[in-house]
């Protein structure tokens, strides 16, 4: 099986890292490049983190872009430093990898890597996402050139997390998420409804913490950074699992019990609904009736839970996506 | 026990007459006067409705005053034939009343009544918000005059019935329910999360057309369009009970098994949130902290299924509200 290249859209953070690790053990995805964006941190940083992990994962030769630092109308925000640090990763100091930045930026990238790959390309984007809003305006042909855009963001019937409406990702840049969700191609939608019921236990950090492998180590540390946060928000020390979901999902390597294909927009007024996924899931009571036009798949529940995939993926013990949906 | 004195605000409507069948049949509150707003049907038709079914409840007595035609700023959009029928009963022919309808306007009698028992009376809104809105103006002080006021209305956490986030009472005026919302008085939201989950089945429709109560009877008819309508939402013949459901909460007749009290308030802007209620349920994973300065609300799961609890009361086996808590 040849590997589907992958373009990953970034802004590293802990969930990211998690993300990052998930899929350079995955031998069904080969990164062939990843851009940062600014949301958790600012791009600038969220790019030497990504650098840095690559460095310590072995694999300094996956080119990293950075992206966007303001989204598209309104100015960085200085990011989420009481969730993920101030460095981005719960504090933890990796090595310095020293590895160059490319001098494009990463939407530049994505358009070169689409052209490269044409009709073949993921695109996997877990943080706001300003660089694919400006790589759609680069190169209005992105639809047809990828082969589809999986996201982690939005909230569909779940609450948000930055408003009682809207998830961070799309918060930080509704205007960006507007465009990418208007856009003419399939989207999947990783909201929080589902990242928020597939949990990482201490149990989970403690297996991390134990490993002989430094990338897993190294989460492990940055996850107790993480835990503390979602101790506020479930009551014990866990954490959602955003945007490695998001990762799996995209590589189909987790089966979907619930992930309707629906009409969905965002909020990007000023009202108490701004960054807000308005998805049209009101067939939900007749199992989804199909939606003609619509092209954005709203995955709400898997089939069962994902910790246990994560884990035996990040641990080497199965590689992902293989074998893994009907594991 | 004193009865509790009540005004309902409604737009008769098929489950608005559910609501008002099951008020007439509890002793525990004494329903002192009720409004029209446009919403199912016009205002107009909404009182002609509303008096002739008090005429065949044998209750001439209560007064009906007719509200406002057209929402606060959009002119009203002719109502829900499809959901209610032409005549908002469903095409079912009353007996007229020839009752006369107040000179004062529903606006008006909501005030009078609230000086006229101070610290007492209880709002039932069961329409959209205009009148409510209207009284809220002609008397600022109407929050601390009246004990509370429950609204069917929002969807929280499910989707909306008019948009995707929208539900019908909230959407037909959002810039009543806004300053309705926003007033300093305590509201109890019973949105689509919980009357949709309590539904009325084949079974008992069939149960309210076998009574000797000619109220019980018509209720039976009308639900016989109503269910055709909701065939198309549930896949079979059966309807959310909307409209009694808050009726029933505001007596306190049913155990609320989830009922937050969180900030909320309304979208009136332009893009695609208009209309939602945006409820802030982030707590929902630690059981909802407190949240200092909130007053409304929002009635999300009961303890019990209401359907049996409504039976009772619409063909009087039992009154509403007498021991029907632990029932």
């Amino acid at each position: 099986m040849t590997p589907t290249p992958l373009y990953l859209d970034c802004d590293t953070g802990i969930d990211d890292a998690l993300a990052l690790a998930y899929l350079l053990a995955s031998p069904s995805a080969e990164l062939v490049g990843i851009g940062s964006v600014s949301g958790n941190v600012s791009a600038a940083v969220g790019a030497v983190n990504t650098l840095d992990l690559l460095a310590l994962a072995g694999r300094p030769d996956i080119p990293v872009a950075v992206g966007a630092h303001d989204p598209l109308v309104r100015a960085f925000d200085g990011g989420a430093p009481h969730v993920h640090g101030a460095n981005g990763i719960g504090g933890v100091v990796l090595p310095t990898s020293g590895t160059a930045q490319m001098d494009e930026t990463a939407a530049e990238m994505l358009v070169r890597l689409a052209n490269e790959y044409p009709g073949e390309l993921k695109v996997v984007a877990i943080g706001p996402l300003t660089n694919i809003a400006h790589a759609l305006r680069l190169e209005p042909r992105l639809p047809e050139l990828v082969a589809g855009i999986t996201l982690m963001g939005g909230a569909a019937m779940v609450p948000g997390n930055i408003t009682p409406v809207a998830e961070a990702n799309i918060a930080n840049d509704p205007e960006a998420a507007r465009e990418v969700l208007a856009a003419p191609w399939n989207v999947t939608m990783v909201p929080l409804d589902v990242t928020m019921a597939n949990v990482l236990e201490e149990e989970h950090r403690l297996e991390l913490l134990a490993s002989e492998n430094p990338v897993a180590r190294a989460l492990g540390e940055m996850l107790g950074y993480y835990y503390r946060f979602y101790e506020g928000i479930f009551g014990r020390a866990c954490s959602a699992m955003h945007d490695p979901l998001a990762a799996a999902v995209a590589l189909d390597a987790v089966a979907l019990r619930t992930a309707p294909v629906v009409h969905a927009e965002v909020d990007a007024g000023n009202g108490p609904g701004r960054g807000q996924t308005v998805c049209d899931l009101r067939g939900m009571h007749v199992g989804y009736p199909e939606q003609p036009g619509a092209h954005c798949r709203v995955v709400l529940e898997l089939e069962q839970d994902f910790a246990p995939h994560l884990m035996d993926v990040l641990l080497g013990r199965v590689p992902a996506a293989i074998g893994a949906r009907n594991s």
